[in-house]
């Protein structure tokens, strides 16, 4: 039996998450959730699941949330920490969307938790120390998450010393077949249209510029350890390859599955096993046309920006994650258009001056650093 | 440094055998060789690798190349088997084609050496037997087969008991797209234009007519211990996905590779390790269309009867194997349709009596009554 606290329950990998401890009740039980505000659905959830704990971000709602139940419900500062940190649980969720989840994951592996982890900004903006007190307090960390899931799979095939490169696969995004020139005037609706997975806005945002792949490329060269010359970017926009391990010997190890968030996030809970589910299985015969190409950087520089960011390491990951965020917000308020998203992160990492080895402090600084930078320069746009 | 002796090795994964040792002379060492009666090749292969011991079948042959070499060369009946349990090897490749493979193979494995298999009906005739001696003599036996080799890369992904189905991908061989009625008139030649693999002649009539797959699920089936509920067949014209794996939690593991069969020959000589080749990178950017279709068992009856052959197991697979080889050899030299071959395997069947639980002894025996009765029925048709 597997306890499990998880940091942003009431999102979509939060409730996906609770939905498979729903379906293996026998072998995992919640111990702590965390909610940011939506208190409905929390309450709910601690109704079903039981869980010791529980915290809301939100002061107000916590207050609100505190009449109507039992338990101990956190809302100060440390409430994110504190229930990463739960005695009671041995593996965090971590499925906050932001950089917040930073510091609660770095928290969870230090109390010697193990993470299944769905936050991309943990490892883009501090892989180097979340993967070095990872090794150092000898936890497992699994990522939730369709690419890096897959890859983790792959890498069982063969020796990491054998590993030719990684091939993340990418759908492509709304604007795949979009020219440079109609990406110009593409509208926030059109962006938001993707064409394989229902996401949030952000993340939709994200495939459509490329940058969530770039982030992708980022978190594999952290979670695996592979340089990022041996990383490479493939466009399948049937998305039914979720990655792959190409070896020394040219053999490539891929994974398929169908597009569910429940089945990375069920492996991660689960491996080394596996277990059954009532998921709709792979149909082959459907998909009678699986195409590969390769992505268009001059149409999409994000993914350049990307691997240069990681690459230079340091805090660059940081102010490549944190403009980016900012001008996606502007994006979706209609004050910049699409191609200035890349524009602006451009701009921010031309402007940054780098900490090549930052601790914890200095990314959160190089973040607040590229926020500020984007706020003040968009103005000039 | 592994010693290997190769069963075939003037043959066409022989020579392949050979060019993968090439390569790699600092890994391996050729002790024993092998040959039916070419000598000018099996010559060339002394001089160069240096063997202790080689065998030749065709005893006139084995007499002209005694003459022109100092080192001792068998040909006697067991001439074979004493170059399968060479004490001076630690791995057998056997590549022999034919039920000639299936005694040596035995008879190496009881020696405690690895075993490295292309013959295909080892395991097709006496799967059971060999599978309780490689356990019994705690060895190896890895598979040379684009196919096998593929799956046993993907359950490196999973557990066996978390195995959902293994699925057998098959190029669908030259006929794929005829119908039934054109079936009835397909020439030899068309027979022999494979559209992915070239190979010899018998197997490539096995692949038009899917009995090539039917063995290789027979095969699987005995090498990974899955029954045959779980082992499906895929069309996938392309070739370049050789197996997957599904696991019960929808999650399925592919091998992609070009269609080099150097590639599992060295995986077979290698593994757990993998080594870098010469060998040209699969590009998925020119395969720009993957397909996957069912296999049509109507047009296509041998893949039936081969899953028939394998469920009721005893004798059974052996007179599968020998009645097809008969029928594909009178198809060859004009004496029979195409459409012919399935039905004379289904008539050799139905009229064979099963042993249930056969020793070797018997599995040649069933072989020899299927042989006959081809021989003796076809005057029939």
């Amino acid at each position: 039996m597997k306890s499990i606290s998880i940091l942003g329950s009431t999102g979509s990998i939060g409730t996906q998450t609770l939905d498979v401890i729903r379906n293996n009740k026998d072998k995992f039980k919640v111990v702590g959730l965390a909610a940011n505000n939506e208190i409905e659905i929390l309450k709910q959830q601690i109704k079903e699941f039981n869980p010791i704990k529980v915290a809301v971000f939100d002061e107000k709602k916590a207050e609100e949330l505190r009449k109507q139940i039992d338990i101990e419900v956190f809302s100060d500062k440390e409430a994110l920490d504190k229930i990463a940190t739960l005695k009671e649980a041995d593996t965090i969720v971590i499925s906050v969307v932001g950089s917040i989840g930073v510091v609660p994951t770095l928290k969870a592996i230090q109390a010697k938790k193990n993470i299944a982890l769905a936050n991309k900004e943990t490892l883009v903006t501090a892989g180097k120390i979340i993967m070095e007190e990872v090794k150092k307090n000898n936890v497992n960390i699994m990522p939730i998450d369709s690419e890096h899931s897959a890859l983790f799979q792959c890498l069982l095939g063969g020796k990491k010393e054998n590993i030719q490169r990684l091939i993340l696969t990418c759908s492509g995004g709304s604007f795949r077949n979009k020219t440079k020139d109609e990406l110009k005037e593409v509208t926030i609706k059109e962006a938001l249209n993707h064409p394989t997975w229902e996401m949030g806005e952000k993340i939709t945002i994200d495939s459509a510029t490329l940058m969530n792949k770039g982030f992708e490329v980022i978190e594999a060269h952290h979670l695996y350890g592979i340089p990022y010359e041996k990383i490479d970017v493939i466009i399948h926009p049937q998305s039914i390859i979720h990655s792959m391990v190409e070896y020394i010997d040219g053999s490539i190890i891929a994974q398929f599955a169908i597009s569910d968030m429940r089945i990375p996030i069920q492996y991660a809970l689960t491996y080394p096993e596996r277990l059954k589910n009532k998921l709709p299985k792979l149909c082959f015969e459907k998909y009678n046309k699986l195409t590969f190409d390769k992505p268009n950087i001059e149409k999409f520089p994000c993914l350049k920006y990307a691997f240069d960011a990681g690459k230079i390491g340091g805090t660059m990951p940081a102010v490549l994650n944190a403009a980016n965020e900012m001008a996606v917000r502007e994006f979706l308020v209609g004050k910049i258009k699409f191609l200035q998203i890349a524009e602006t992160i451009k701009k921010a990492m031309e402007n940054h001056k780098i900490i090549k080895n930052p601790n914890i402090n200095e990314i959160i600084k190089a973040d607040e650093w590229a926020r500020k930078f984007v706020e003040e320069d968009l103005i000039i746009i």
